[in-house]
């Protein structure tokens, strides 16, 4: 990127009355710079099977580029038109519920060819027209692309041809997927029934996988095509999106996120959170954590929220503080969903940086501010790079695998509870972490691990996993890890299996706790902290030291937490879910131990602080207070200038920072990298 | 109505042994002098399709004339025969769930053309036989109707009709509705799809609209059968329901009461309500305040509860205070589901007023007692009439969109719940309303309008709602109201749109509050009742008076609750939803604004007052205690003659009620109209 | 049986690598003399349709019986093989939710002709393979076999020729089952809908009996096919389950045991229940109770819980005290599910007595000491028989009834709510119990008879009630029995119908009862324990004794527990849901009425007592510590052996018991009996 993006969505399609030019005049008081459209307006743009119309967009193309906004244009093929659903009801994917039924967006079945046919031919009508209009910079494939639980007769077929490629045999997939059990034995693929219904998790979650290659298929055609039309400059993005929860909280399920990113040329994400009282910035960081280690570079926010929900509008200043923390995790782009608020449909109360009245608003006006600060200070900020020596080993096997073994009879926690709370306590350290894949090769250059809840995972990773600690780097390890191999079959050895190796530990016996706690209190939690809940796992400590035993009158004798030296370096292990505080203790130390605290953790959240170096080699350190209470503290370190207010900063100044404020210090000696 | 009716439904065919006779004394003891039949029992009465039985009608008509008891012949086409379904499975209605099942009753299409000639051969060979008899003095089409979700193909079609026929083109459709958006938008009329799985809350409401016109339609053609076979002085009537909630709450979603109600001769609903410590007396005088402004004058009480179930068993004196209170609000009859207490299937439960064992039981007892009062007094309280001063604009549209668009992410509160928060402390003031409808055309005969929600609406309406401030007449608005058309696309002025006129405010940000209060308690509740919950608009005043400012640290520079005074009248405007305790405080302030704050509000509930002008013009007026403690009041008018006593009452008496008693009024001098 | 039979199920198939001779020995250490094979395997002994391979089978009969291990072979027909599904799909049932899917166990229709036809044959081929080995000692037909909600079209028509069979005439049905409701009468068998969607509660009650018979037949059909094999010494077995709430809590709905044991040549059941602090024993006696009183005889538990779910794993020693407590209750065999833990699919985390590790762990080394101790005492505790004084009449019916009508608008309790409610008090004070079917003749033997909630009856069987008081015999009546007929037709007499001579009471109405107590507290509970729930009939004494008045302002003259003596005997009858501390005192009263207050009742929960007389003729008593806490007491009988440790005691001696520990003291002098 050369510069910063600051954008919105823009639908021309959905204004009541003509607002372009007067649209255009208000973003540009704003500072927007990019708009993205065409993504979701199909039926407007072929109205009919095979004939194309793409009025609207040339319309806004041509105004845009005469503002000199950027436009990136994205493929209109995740909602579908009406005449293609009557003209081919079987475009709606089957999925466990049944057939589908219009209405919708994002309810094809991606495998269906005359949903494929329809899609390339608009595809290329749409990308083919636009490709030379000079405000184009980029394309956009589909839109928050998942696989939309298809599962019909076509994909079991797909499903059975890709279990034969891969597993060659039946007696294979017998054994390894143990479907004696229940008289679930195939003893000839012609038998293979739907696994629509199937109670073996490992079939069940190797259908996961399938239907996350589906996807990553999809994604990797699309872009072919579009890589057909593209000219040198412009870059083709997804809009990658995140477990969701009402809000994006951890990882997708239904996407391989690394893989998917491989055939882009950048990786975007929409990011949303809650806010008000409770914005803490800690979406915007896990978002962008996971965004940016994709394609190990920098990254678009395609949407972000402006007032969205009544719950979400923002406080003043929030707006501006949540912009700064996407710059500071690494992101070159901040756009909105979405430019006004709609006025019809499902979205109606997903607010737009506008009001339904199209007049300025406070949260319009502040983002005038924000618009304006990423003008003027875009070439120091774009391009940030960091170089973290903590990193998350995030498995999408891990996560299915444990949804279809939950953690007991009752728990709603599943594989992202275990994620956040452990990401959660980093970031409040002020600790900037990597995510890293179950396939990345690249474990050394991190000095610590972090490995939540590990269930399904190879003998090669593992055995990499030990090697990476026995030469020298740091793992947090924490229950469950190592149980399954990739087929979700348990290990028929001493738990947690290959892994007991560099834990210095074994189990074979886990129960659920019912108050308990952790004897002597060894973290100094203090009693309302000092619990633990949901599984605890029986550890018998080999060669490992441990941290904390169970406070229970029969199962006092096994360990919780233990930590062991392997070769060059360390694993803890954490075998139950422990309270935020003590989980909180584990992983400062073993930031400690790890060599890794600093001068930076010795702030604190609400005070947060993330850093990086820009294009010209400058450190640049940012400084958000998510809090309501003005904070102070000492810069700790050399002396700078702070970016916002011009003001020079000097070494171990005392800084006052307001609510919801952000500092930007640039450092003023150049970095060595 | 020459009299007052005390009713029962009775079915002959439910009986385990032959009571007519027996029956029939019990209800001569009682008072009883109409019964309801035949509604439910197309089976018995046509036991092959077009083999017919009249057996049990004949023989309860004439047993009944016999006794001089009247009967009401219902259409018995709400649940239909087994041989219909099984010759003509397609007369079931096709909903979002599926196709229909056998078993329930209410489960038809009413638009299938085979059920609709099976329907009308019964209609008419039923009425036919019965209309020349003696005790039929009229007729119930049907029972309880309502479309019954019914969304087939058929139906889509139909609908498909309907939107061409209103709209004339796609494109008018397109934009109204906003089908641009998620490539919704429809561009040949072939292509339009079922609009079961929508996501479009315009088109959603439109359906909704259509579906109730369905109603409307069939109870129409069923009345137009009818009448070619009732005589002069027979009447036909309809059972209409509410919404319902274990109990009737409020307005009933499926059906425009008022445009159904156009074509009967007089309205009949049912009223089912809380018992026991909970009985209040006001879902009898919602129901009965509906039932009356359908047409503007008395109504008949179809069904309502004996002994149902055991959380409604009422307590001595219950039964008497709720038959009377019916009268209060204008009924002419009172009946109870059911007679007896059936002793199979799915009411086993809802008692009626005899036991399974038919013999004389408290409840029964108790109702000796009301029929005795019902004869005794019938000239002097049969034909109650009322002149309101204060009515609810209600509407199904805000009702339905409201549906769609709910409160917020996690409220269950819909339209009723803010319909009934007002209409509540309305009636525990002792302030008696009518309903109004959107098409009225007669708002200027009251001082005071209670707007609630009024969520969609036309500009026609707003700008009428506007003229009647204008000239004099004051309104209660709360939030929400004006802010989307009668397609339910949201104004793209200002909100409240059109009504910012007369409210003299704007707002354009709304957000969710938590712990958010009044400031400076301007209604003087409490800090227990200070608050408000759920919505918030953030409103800034142009001409208003604020009544009350929000106390929050971002949120307090705006207005949630106005005042403004426009031409010669008031509208006040509640921008949030504020507890019941600052709800009954604004309303006391509009009704004192109103000038109809009286003696009546002086009292409150649990002591309740109702009047009305009888047919001989004399004033009667009802006082109830809803209590399980004795009442003193200082009775506040000229003398009179409580009814039930006979004994004479002096002007400013103090009286003395007991718990769940009655005491009924009659002024001494006549009214002057 | 000969011996105590101490087993596990195993099943070599679901092996992830040969374990068979490391597990027999590993059994062998632990006493394991008996182990249950090829129930769930169909799909590995007929991989293809017609093609059997009985290999793993035959391995694990040579290795047992080389090792004198028994074998109880099943019938595999309970999981259906891929192939079956995919040549003929209608062999799944179609149940209310649709067309069944393949995948879990227990989803085909048990009256499919193709289904029937393949079970009949893999029966044959299996059982005639095994049948002459010397190991196999018996034959499991089938598994925790239901109706699985088979409903389709084919069980519909069965269910007419059912209802023609049994009820003659059309007439009859819509008479008895009250059609005539809501136009529900059928007038043609032809018309006779599916029951799927009926709401006549007798309708669906009956269909639900039906139901229930179809098990009786199937299994009776697979009995009778393998006694065609079976040898002389050889028994047939089921495995029968319980109402299932994450663990055996009553009686099961779907299948009539008594009727369905009756082509058994002995019960077997699995019993599954708390542990941990949660362990009373409680579901242990329950299922015993029902088992040993199916064929008035032993019974084996072909399955409990080893370590099992997180929660469950036991403490130290509570897998012996759980062993003998089925032993005390009648057991001769008890065995795990399962021995060892499964790697993959459903019930990975339904663990065995090894882990997954198959190393020795904590349980299966308490296993070891179990197997010990029933090989050592075999002889002294085999064929242990009861004389109980008190019986539970327990009715399929009525709990379907109540199922239909349920207590009220949001209780979720059921009928086994009420059983258990008395059982549990009865087992706390040491009474032990049989259970009697309703078409049981032998009421005679019982001094005390507990009736909960015989919500459905026919005459005939309250009659024998009436007789079984009036001849001296002791009832404890709930609330609802008697209530309706055995079509479950509400009686049109007062309520409690015929048992209201013996019962000396009447009611008609009956309430939900909120913050109601008992008037006076006569049963001295306190005021945290005087309340009753749910339910309350407003009962008038007729010659009965009122033990407890409603304390209410309106229901307190009605009676709420009475006593009545009738004849010899007396009834109580309770018209309300009591607490548990209220029922344990009217237990406890109606035990001292009927002369059965022993010295067992000095002793109380947490100390568990029960006996019986073993095939010497011995007096074997066991004493249970169900808590954690050491418990003394005064052994009150003779003097004895205490078997477990082969120490005298002395009569009256005081003892002291561990926790969670058991006494099993023979007394010194024989019975006679």
């Amino acid at each position: 990127m050369k510069q910063l993006l600051y954008g919105v969505a823009y639908y021309d399609e959905y204004m009541p009355y003509d607002r372009l030019e007067k649209d255009i005049q208000m973003m540009k008081d704003a500072g927007i710079n990019v708009v993205r459209i065409a993504e979701s307006t199909w039926s407007t743009h072929e109205p009919q099977n095979g004939v194309f119309d793409f009025t609207s967009v040339d319309r806004v193309l041509d105004a845009m580029h005469k503002a000199d906004i950027k436009v990136i244009v994205g493929t209109p093929t995740y909602a579908v038109p009406t005449w293609m659903v009557k003209e081919h009801p079987d475009v709606l994917a089957t999925t466990p519920k049944g057939s589908g039924k219009y209405g919708a967006r994002q309810i094809m079945d991606i495998t269906n060819p005359t949903y494929l046919f329809f899609a390339e031919r608009i595809i290329r009508k749409l990308i083919g027209h636009v490709k030379d209009h000079p405000a184009v910079i980029g394309y956009q494939v589909d839109n928050e692309t998942k696989h939309y639980d298809t599962s019909g007769s076509n994909v079991q077929l797909l499903f059975v041809k890709y279990m034969r490629e891969k597993f060659k045999t039946l007696d294979n997939v017998n054994k390894l997927f143990g479907l004696d059990y229940w008289s679930n034995r195939i003893n000839s693929w012609e038998d293979f029934p739907s696994v629509v219904g199937t109670i073996n998790g490992s079939l069940g979650s190797e259908f996961s996988k399938f239907q996350r290659q589906l996807v990553t298929n999809f994604l990797a055609w699309q872009v072919s095509i579009v890589n057909e039309y593209k000219h040198s400059g412009q870059f083709v993005t997804q809009n990658f999106d995140f477990e969701w929860r009402g809000y994006s909280y951890g990882v997708q399920p239904r996407v391989d996120h690394f893989k998917a990113a491989k055939s882009l040329d950048i990786t975007g994400v929409d990011i949303y959170h809650p806010s008000q009282d409770d914005l803490t910035g800690i979406e915007i960081s896990f978002g962008g954590d996971v965004a940016r280690s994709t394609k190990s570079g920098n990254y678009l926010v395609m949407e972000t929220e402006a007032q969205a929900f009544t719950n979400w509008v923002p406080y003043p200043g929030q707006l501006r503080l949540q912009a700064f923390s996407h710059l500071a995790s690494g992101a070159n782009m901040v756009a909105y969903w979405h430019w006004h608020s709609i006025h019809n449909s499902f979205e109606t109360y997903w607010k737009g940086l506008l009001s339904h009245d199209f007049e300025p608003n406070p949260v319009y006006n502040e983002a005038k501010t924000i618009g304006s600060d990423f003008r003027r200070l875009s070439s120091q900020l774009v391009n940030l790079k960091k170089k973290n020596k903590v990193a998350f080993l995030i498995s999408n096997e891990a996560l299915t695998a444990i949804d279809w073994f939950k953690f007991n009879a009752t728990s709603t926690k599943n594989y992202n509870d275990i994620v956040r709370m452990m990401y959660d306590e980093l970031y409040k350290m002020n600790i900037e972490c990597d995510m890293v894949h179950p396939s990345s090769e690249n474990f050394d250059q991190y000095n610590l691990l972090i490995v939540p809840a590990l269930y399904a995972a190879s003998d090669n990773l593992l055995n990499q996993l030990n090697k990476f600690v026995k030469n020298g780097g740091h793992i947090v390890y924490t229950f469950k890890s190592g149980f399954t191999d990739e087929f979700v079959k348990v290990r028929t050895t001493h738990q947690p299996g290959i892994i007991h190796e560099a834990c210095g530990i074994y189990y074979n016996m886990f129960v659920e706790p019912k108050n308990v706690s952790l004897a002597d209190d060894p973290f100094q939690v203090g009693k309302e902290n000092n619990y633990i809940e949901t599984w605890m796992e029986l550890i018998t400590p080999l060669t490992a030291e441990v941290l904390a035993y169970y406070d229970h009158p029969h199962w006092g004798k096994y360990a919780a937490i233990t930590e062991n030296q392997y070769g060059e370096g360390k694993a803890i292990y954490i075998g139950c879910i422990p309270s935020s505080a003590i989980m909180k203790k584990i992983l400062e130390h073993a930031v400690q131990k790890a060599g890794l605290w600093g001068k930076d953790q010795e702030l604190a959240f609400p005070l947060i602080t993330k850093s990086g170096i820009n294009q010209m080699g400058e450190k640049i350190r940012y400084y958000f207070n998510y809090s309501e209470e003005q904070i102070a503290f000492n810069y700790p370190y050399k002396e700078g200038l702070e970016l916002l207010t011009e003001k020079p900063i000097k070494a171990e100044e005392k800084l006052d920072i307001d609510p919801w404020e952000v500092l930007i210090i640039k450092e003023a000696e150049k970095q060595i990298d």
